[in-house]
């Protein structure tokens, strides 16, 4: 069946760092060349991630000339264009999403090994960034939008037993967690999980690790979110307070894995590595905005032989897998919806912290359902 | 046979940071109770440790009441007393060394687990320290000395196939590089692996690596060094010079495995890291004065997916490990050798970065060989 591809793409963009308080401002955009292994996407939903705000803000690094940015690297819709040599069995009307990577260089050996969110040199970002594959320098243009258009290699098919707007903020946010939680061996070697920062990532950190068979602790500043962290599958809550190193006594090396979503630039990181068993893990996923780790006792690491990595959103085979696992264990993000056109009050709104645990933009228009 | 057990513990003794100088003292002192488990050594070399001069210096943490300080942990020498308790076969007359650790608790799963070096706070330091499971309270004494006493699990037999002399700068020296070479699978896993710092620890590493059959890069800051490394078994030699970001271009992404020997405060971190695949692992055993980790971006571990973690020593099985291998492959620590009555010559020596790579004190009225 030929889909109708004469659709304009527009969508809600930044022009300055302001644009975070609710200016973002509606314009046409001309997308990449279609290529015989892209696909459009109608976009139905579109997930708020604290990239887009640390992008738009300039908190991680200057823009440059890289303004109009339309964001959004949690896109779900419906497929309206495949190309002739898309190969993983997408097609048209498909329920389907992308994520924050939306291309790579599918020739190196970190490609060849299905590791693309780790391709040497070749990755292409879902925003604030230029292809290079197909359509090279053309700029990536991401979800707060009515159309999305890229390589299917990066697109995945949502299973039917998952709420299309949930599977939204899985795309970047629970990938982003989900791959080190598998990676690092949540329930399996890592029995013993703790989550620092119970927000967006730390959520949906919860709720994989407790879904792969991990004991959960939630390690939050306060006990706001104590009920919320039990609810969603944490069986011990550690409250850091004021003093974390006090807060932890008698809690030293009783982890195996630290997954840490916060991004504050003052994490008191000896303490927390104090909780990790020898041999264990601490990943960071959070970036903070200062652009450098906090402090960190060599000794700390030395005595206790444990370790800190990071890990990068997940690979297309990762995320995959993510999705299949929701739909097995009907494992339910928590998300609240803003139609579209209040991007202006949904942004500020995730600024403010506001989101319990994930905004979800919808595209009514297009057929999002509020 | 009964062995003579009259003899007097005399050592060199440091008594302030200047000791480093030329300053130190021979004293008499009393050893711990000797308990069953426990050996008598008489000391025929010890090595000189990069440890021995920072707990002298007060480089690490200020003595406090700790003085005076008998320093050393690279102790081999000539059992002359066996308690009735001792397990592990050792016997009056057999050579036999000890390393920078002394004790454990001998009870936690860490040590249940063969981990001694990770005891869950029962560690005993061969010096600067204090015993807790046999003779609590009682302070360690090193190998700058002409006896040691201490428990005999943390005494090993040294192959007759290996040099007494060269076999005492193994114990810490060789057991630090050793022990992460083998934990993050030099050879095996790691194909490729860095080596930071052509020193002391270094030209052990460099060693070790290449006879666990990984393919060596010397990493050093000018070329001194390179013909060393060659002839110690690097294939590769990496000059960082004054720009370390400018000298590894083209190297991203090369290296499984790097062991960092370097405690410089300064280190380029994230250059160094980018020299790792990702899953590489950065292992930290030198512990740079400054007591925090030189300042590494958030981005770098978490795009490339590496490792920084820490290595403390080596357990007991690891060390008998290393002296076999050490044994079996013939291999040839480069050491010189000092009478222990030069220590003030020596100790200065070090100070000034002459050793290549490892001086060794000779305890020739206990029958060492100069």
């Amino acid at each position: 069946m030929a889909a109708k591809t004469d659709y304009k793409f527009q969508g809600w963009a930044g022009d300055a760092p302001d644009s975070i308080e609710g200016k973002l401002k509606w314009i046409d955009y001309e997308p990449k060349e279609f290529a015989e292994d892209d696909v459009d996407i109608k976009i139905l939903y579109c997930g708020i991630c604290a990239s887009d705000i640390s992008t738009l803000s300039e908190g991680w690094m200057p823009m440059k000339d890289n303004w109009p940015q339309v964001v959004g690297h949690e896109i779900v819709g419906e497929i309206v264009r495949v190309g002739s040599n898309v190969k993983n069995g997408l097609k048209v009307g498909d329920v389907a999403g992308v994520g924050a990577q939306c291309d790579s260089c599918l020739k190196c050996k970190y490609c060849d090994d299905h590791k693309e969110n780790y391709c040497h040199g070749g990755m292409t970002q879902t925003y604030n960034d230029k292809f290079h594959r197909t359509s090279p320098g053309s700029k990536s243009w991401g979800g707060y939008a009515n159309y999305w258009r890229g390589p299917s290699h990066f697109v995945f098919a949502i299973p039917s037993q998952v709420d299309p707007a949930q599977a939204a903020p899985l795309l970047c946010g629970g990938a982003t967690v989900y791959s080190p939680l598998k990676q690092y061996g949540a329930g399996v070697t890592a029995k013993e999980v703790g989550i620092i920062g119970i927000g967006g990532l730390g959520h949906f950190a919860v709720l994989f690790a407790k879904a792969l068979g991990a004991r959960v602790t939630a390690i939050s500043h306060s006990d706001h979110k104590k009920e919320d962290a039990i609810k969603l599958g944490a069986e011990d809550f550690l409250i850091t307070g004021e003093n974390v190193p006090d807060a932890i006594k008698g809690r030293e090396r009783s982890l195996d894995l630290l997954l840490c979503t916060s991004n504050a630039p003052d994490m008191p990181m000896d303490a927390y590595l104090s909780l990790l068993k020898p041999g264990g893990n601490f990943v960071l996923v959070g970036v903070p905005e200062t652009g450098k780790l906090p402090d960190i006792s060599p000794f700390t690491i030395i005595m206790n032989n444990v370790h800190i990595g990071g890990s990068a959103i997940g690979s297309p085979d990762t995320i995959r897998e993510m999705l299949d696992l929701v739909a097995e264990k009907n494992i339910q993000p928590w998300i609240s919806k803003y139609p579209l056109s209040k991007v202006n009050e949904a942004v500020p709104a995730m600024v403010a912290g506001k989101a319990r645990y994930r905004f979800v933009l919808v595209n009514e228009e297009n057929g999002g359902k509020m």
